[in-house]
């Protein structure tokens, strides 16, 4: 219930607006703890009301036992069910954290006393700044992670397929308890490497392939993610030359993370490195991004974004290299945003040498 | 090209509109083919033009040929760069598929002269009935499915924990070929059996226990989905009794699933069968849903629904029996809606006593 009265400092504390509504499925998981939600609508004041359809309502019941749950039938509509209970609890300014163009003309219709306003950021706030429970979570994720790598980098050889690979690597991460992947296992080898989503294939590997691979378990809803780039067999010199300057860019990143940092600076740092080695223009994507109940989140880390990094924050940190025709470079980790230092949640030497 | 000419037939049939944007990201790899794009905007006449950023746009430009590639910049607003092209392009009259509040505010102060609208209908209707493309990897997703409850059958044993059941389940899925999976696996033992959407936990599954097994493969972007009701060890006369009512009611729906039959009519077959046996309260769930790119798509097979079924429809067959405290029961295929008679995607027999 902490959440739901840290929402309620930052959504309510200019005294214009009197409820929110959670309208986003994620944020409703946020709050809840519980998958499954239709809406969640808290006042200003008492008691906050989860909606549920009836597939998931026993299941809510028992494990938000700290909200008022409603079941959703599903011939009547959520937004009219919304606004008839905004009415009855004598909200006059409603604010939304996202809704499509058709829910906010429904809801427009059905709120004609209400004042609606769209405004995420409160929530969104509050899910880039993770709490001790959440970093918990995400540490046991980044230890998952790093053992899908380690099943990686021991299945790999000459003769397997891309996804014969992923197979071993999401095994491994089951097995130690992951709840499945926080996005699609990325194989991608040879020429294919080049591209930085590259997902895989029924490719066989050859002897001397580069191999990028990205992965990512989830525990208790939380993702992880991290990137190494392989070789099957011995590295050539200039796989290892560049797979070094790729692994130089990312530490230098690494140790600008500090709160009250722009993550455009972050950014900034890897991209410095990777310009003074010639490879510049192949550094094709923004360094990193946040990582919590979804693996893309706040905060940005490129050079257009304008987020600061804070305490708390758990971001990755990925440079690379990728070359059209030859083959790309990538090294990821999942990092946390300490005071005094950052700390990689996710672990394992890069080095093509190894 | 075929689906471009398609939309064009539906979205412009009736002269108004001139031109029309896919902003949903999975209707836009239904076009294209790839994913990771960021828009497509589609005019009456001519070229397309697929809108990608930095990251991906090497992979887009390789793997999309027939449309004309944009590269977006990290510092730029992408719909006021659409807003500019659709100008460009003197389109009056811009249908969306769909779009949230803050998008639509935006576009709307990009083309002053421009009249937006949003309807989504035209790409839903031509994503419900599935091409012969389409099928073959919806039938190929069904295949590697029905692998996955095989091995499910053969690791379910007393002591062995959910979450490892998982990991046998999405193993053997992902070394015949699986992309990875099209939700959460599902395996919900003893009284959590009764949660229809129960997930995996570490409980260790006990002799005797019901078991709800919910799973699915993905193959190339293809989702398909199967539920098996499990016991570890031999079932018992009422956990058998059960079992039989479910597996009748989704033969008695699966019987109805015929083009230009009302999917409400298939929902109330299976929910007559397990009324009639007394259970009817405890079908809390609609009877199933569209499957394609998405696990959840057009049509929607309940009481509520208004969809009529198409020849080319893919669904779900899927009733189920939940009593809190006791556990549940639910039998699902996909099954894919032909002339002359329905064809389930996923196989294998249900019975307890097997």
């Amino acid at each position: 219930m902490i959440r739901i009265e840290t929402l309620r400092l930052k959504a309510f504390h200019e005294g214009e607006m009197d409820g929110y509504l959670v309208f986003n499925s994620i944020n409703q998981l946020y709050f809840t703890g519980v998958p499954g939600t239709a809406a969640l609508l808290v006042p200003k004041e008492g008691e906050s009301t989860l909606y549920v359809y009836n597939v998931n309502y026993e299941q809510v019941k028992a494990q938000a036992k700290t909200f008022r749950v409603e079941l959703v039938n599903l011939k009547e509509n959520l937004l009219e069910r919304i606004a008839k209970r905004s009415r009855e609890l004598g909200i006059r300014n409603l604010c939304i954290d996202s809704i499509n163009v058709e829910g906010w003309n429904r809801l427009t219709k059905e709120t004609k006393e209400t004042t609606l306003k769209i405004d995420n950021n409160p929530v969104k706030e509050m899910r880039a700044v993770k709490d001790q429970q959440e970093i918990r979570l995400l540490k046991r994720a980044g230890e998952l992670t790093s053992e899908g790598m380690k099943a990686a980098r021991e299945s790999l050889r000459p003769g397997v397929k891309e996804y014969e690979v992923a197979a071993e690597i999401e095994y491994a991460m089951r097995k130690k308890g992951s709840s499945g992947t926080a996005f699609e296992t990325s194989v991608a080898s040879g020429a294919r490497s080049a591209f930085p989503h590259g997902g895989c294939t029924n490719r066989e590997i050859r002897e001397g392939d580069i191999v990028i691979v990205d992965l990512g378990a989830t525990y208790m809803n939380y993702c992880s993610d991290m990137t190494r780039t392989l070789v099957a067999g011995k590295p050539s010199g200039k796989q290892n030359k560049i797979a070094k300057i790729v692994e130089e860019a990312q530490e230098d990143a690494f140790k600008t993370i500090t709160p009250g940092v722009p993550s455009r600076t972050v950014d900034e740092a890897a991209r410095k490195t990777i310009e003074a080695s010639g490879y510049g223009n192949f550094f094709v994507h923004g360094l990193g991004h946040g990582v919590g109940l979804e693996i893309h989140e706040p905060p940005t880390l490129n050079n257009a974004s304008m987020d600061i990094l804070l305490e708390g924050n758990v971001v990755t940190d990925e440079p690379g290299i990728y070359m059209v025709g030859y083959g790309g470079f990538r090294m990821e980790d999942t990092v946390l945003v300490e005071k005094t230092r950052p700390k990689r949640l996710t672990q394992g030497s890069y080095s093509l040498t190894e």
